[in-house]
């Protein structure tokens, strides 16, 4: 939090969030780590919400994300009779690799949520991001949740992406509406997630609301393929996090005919949108990486599979060689030849193309004739960027967004000291 | 080349390297790409040598290692009748990504070497290190060679050594003496590789010679088993070079028996010994790393198999928050703990010990009691570290060895263009 530079590719306009029927929210200052700010937040679902979630696969994983796992897989994503779902973020302490302790916090803040808001103790979804290996001090969390509830109101989006912040420079929010069986519906959400600043983790958490009625099992699978896409499709430095969240909640409020089929062509249009949402909010973490100041999307074609495809793309997008070109606006495909080589994916040598944004640079193997190095300078002076590799054997193809390696990367996680 | 700092964890002092009977060696200056210093190795075996080698795994493969790997296929790593094999080497230039015409220049420079020496096409290795996308000159190569023929000699190690040089601070060589068979028999090599400076490419390339008489499957077993533990288990940056080769020749010299067994006990100490001078030469690679202030040993017991290690070893390796972490001496072991999850591999988040040299910093899931941090804080200004972590769930043991990832990193690679 010593930190209150901005990134160079936040979006220049604050977002307006339209509302989601059966949502309120409350941002509060628990004091759990940082003092002079919001550091919970609290999120009321209407009674009949279905909740998805999809978690870090890490074998490290904090207290909270097997907390949620576990609920969400007993309740199948259904909520409690007549009885709200509920959603707790702290920032500033992650309670992961906290052992025995980690999970007692976990119980202490359901049942005190769960008592404060009237649900089940297993309706209380939970996450937390910050500071490893501290005990949680939950009782500063307890303490604050009759004002949270309290608070709760529809409006309360920014606070909300606010409080859950940690190196965050910038809050991170997305909003779209659309229409489904002829009812208006919205989806908002927000999302956190930069990078890490000692002695804090990096954490990706986004929550994402609609007030479409839509069976769990249906939101389970349209979150898993919509995260393929977004969340899952972007990345700052290629270190995952123990407490990775995504939440996807539907109140129903809408008056749609229930969705239960997550593949009904008549809910494409929903999709789309909710696509959008995820991916303008994974985009934004992107746009936070530490240090960025280059937007880059890789897409990747003629791959074995779409598997394949991303696997190469990420090779790319994590190549710290490939980064740090970016960095130094340096058209150096040499360094892309040499990540897409290293994925372990098939590739083509002699077929391989590559283009950035429009321009030719190699094409079967070599050099394109018509590829001027100081045509890929000029291109790489933007602070957005497309690279396109067609590695030549198939059909796959995968697209993933990341950002350049700097000197402000090192200086955030290498010159603080706890 | 702009670079004329020398790594701070070089060798203080100048290895003696021992000849090897029936290794003659050359350096000159063909001026390929860089002026002022040497640029090609000549290396000759005497007649009846056996040769091995290890090879990038990457798909964009440049064209020198394709040759090699094709002769060496088709020779079965034996020399052909009554003439010498040779091994030659550019900086400058790594052949890579130039398509049929790296091909060319593989040729033609085999057939020269060949004429100029006295052996067949089909028995002369190649190595090119240097920029990529480029055409080889391979006309300034030829031009040298009859220099380079008529200057072969058994002492001209760190020549050798130094000419085969791209963005490396310093020479690296080693050498040891062993017996085998009753016979004194020796191991000297030399490697190369350090990272990258725009628009070169890091490429780890590896010589390494004895006078044991060994049979060429024998030495291949030994080879590749060798590479394990030295070559293929250090790592700068995590990006592989699609130029990495590590050739092992034996002449049979020394006069003992040949090894036709690669497990044979007799010749465990020989084992040994070239274990030994592989290690070092591969951790000469890891102390001139670009821009590392610190040689970190990363030690992992307890996995599930020794792959499975060797992976968490290699995810906490490569970290970039790790790597960050040991730059600014901070003890952040919730970065470890998070790389360790990361891995995909098995890994029981309760049983979780890591050390930081002979500091207990975690146990059971947690830090542990008796840890402080000013202990870490202490060990973490050192420049050689060791981190050993159990993850708990069997017997596999792994250790890699890596560098820190400062501020010079992204000098060297987004700061300069070419």
């Amino acid at each position: 939090m010593s930190d209150t530079i901005i990134s160079p590719l936040a979006p220049k306009v604050r977002p307006d969030i339209a509302p989601v029927a059966g949502v309120t929210l409350a941002a509060g200052s628990a004091e759990v780590r940082y003092r002079g700010r919001t550091d919970v937040m609290l999120a009321r679902l209407t009674p009949g919400s279905s909740i998805a979630g999809v978690f870090t696969r890490s074998s490290t994983r904090a207290a909270p994300v097997l907390w949620d796992q576990e609920i969400l897989a007993e309740s199948r994503g259904a909520s409690p009779d007549d009885k709200p779902l509920v959603i707790i973020v702290n920032s500033g302490n992650a309670n992961a690799f906290t052992g025995r302790a980690g999970e007692e916090s976990v119980r202490a803040v359901a049942a005190a949520v769960a008592r404060t808001v009237g649900t089940d103790e297993r309706a209380v979804y939970q996450a937390s991001t910050g500071v490893i290996g501290e005990r949680l001090p939950h009782d500063r969390i307890e303490a604050v949740l009759g004002a949270l509830a309290d608070a709760l109101s529809p409006d309360a989006w920014h606070e909300a992406a606010a409080a859950i912040m940690t190196t965050d420079t910038f809050p991170k929010l997305a909003s779209a509406t659309t229409e489904l069986d002829g009812k208006a519906v919205t989806i908002s959400g927000f999302t956190k997630g930069s990078g890490m600043i000692a002695p804090d983790m990096a954490t990706m958490l986004g929550f994402v609301f609609t007030d479409a009625a839509i069976a769990p099992e249906a939101l389970q699978t349209m979150l898993h393929e919509s995260a393929q896409g977004s969340f899952n499709a972007i990345t700052v430095d290629s270190d995952t996090s123990t407490s990775d969240t995504v939440l996807l909640a539907a109140t129903g409020k809408a008056g749609n005919a229930l969705v239960t089929d997550a593949s009904d062509p008549a809910i494409a249009g929903f999709r789309a949108a909710l696509n959008d949402v995820m991916r303008d909010l994974a985009h934004q973490i992107v746009r936070d990486g530490e240090g960025a100041t280059k937007f880059i999307q890789i897409d990747v074609t003629g791959a074995e599979s779409v598997a394949a495809a991303h696997a190469i793309a990420l090779s790319i997008a994590n190549s710290p060689l490939v980064k740090t070109a970016f960095a130094g606006e340096d058209p150096n495909w040499g360094r892309i030849v040499m990540a897409v080589g290293k994925s372990g994916e098939a590739a083509d040598r002699d077929k391989l193309t590559i283009r950035f944004g429009d321009i030719l640079v190699a094409e079967n193997g070599w050099v394109a004739e018509t590829y001027r190095e100081e045509d890929g300078a000029a291109y790489m002076k933007g602070a957005e960027l497309v690279v396109t590799v067609d590695v030549g054997v198939g059909t796959g193809r995968s697209t993933v967004w990341t950002c350049d390696l700097t000197h402000r990367y090192i200086e955030i996680n290498a010159d603080y000291r706890s």
